[in-house]
């Protein structure tokens, strides 16, 4: 099982994760993705979502039209652990591909 | 345009729509769906976009794991519409397609 990072682990990494932050009051990170239009988010949800799958660790995720916002956390843990690392940093790779920096 | 829907027009269209009820405090309606896991819930809301998408008309929602919560209004018009009552429609009949009544 995925250990909880550390706040400096935390801190480190997301230093690495731009877009990204710690979530007040909870151990979680966040991000708000703001695409295009709804075609682009979904789109970006729909690739997110079978990496998620894939790597059977999941967000929470809220779409409002053209934006994303995505908390992640890993419950089993109790906070944020290298694979909450991992997948912001997948959700970052496909934001870019679609020109979200 | 659509038109905004007087209340009682709002609960009338609400009682042929099994799980949806008014929103606390916003001329909304809302529904939280709970599947059997993410890759049933996530199918759900590929196919409810599509249909957003078609109709130009998209949902706000949140997704955590296997459950969908789902807000609709129209905000070009301050409230609920007949878009929305029709959005809802086809997310219950999705859902029902999934086992979910």
């Amino acid at each position: 099982m995925a250990e909880r990072l550390s706040a400096e682990a935390r801190k480190s990494a997301l230093a690495e994760l731009p877009g990204w932050s710690e979530t007040a009051g909870r151990d979680a990170i966040a991000r708000t993705f703001t695409f295009k239009d709804f075609n682009e988010a979904f789109g970006f949800m729909s690739r997110a979502a079978l990496v998620a799958e894939k790597n059977d660790h999941h967000p929470e995720w809220k779409n409002v039209y053209k934006t994303v916002e995505v908390v992640l956390a890993t419950h089993d843990a109790g906070g944020v652990t290298k694979r909450d690392i991992d997948l912001a940093k997948a959700m970052n790779a496909i934001a870019g591909q679609l020109g979200v920096a």
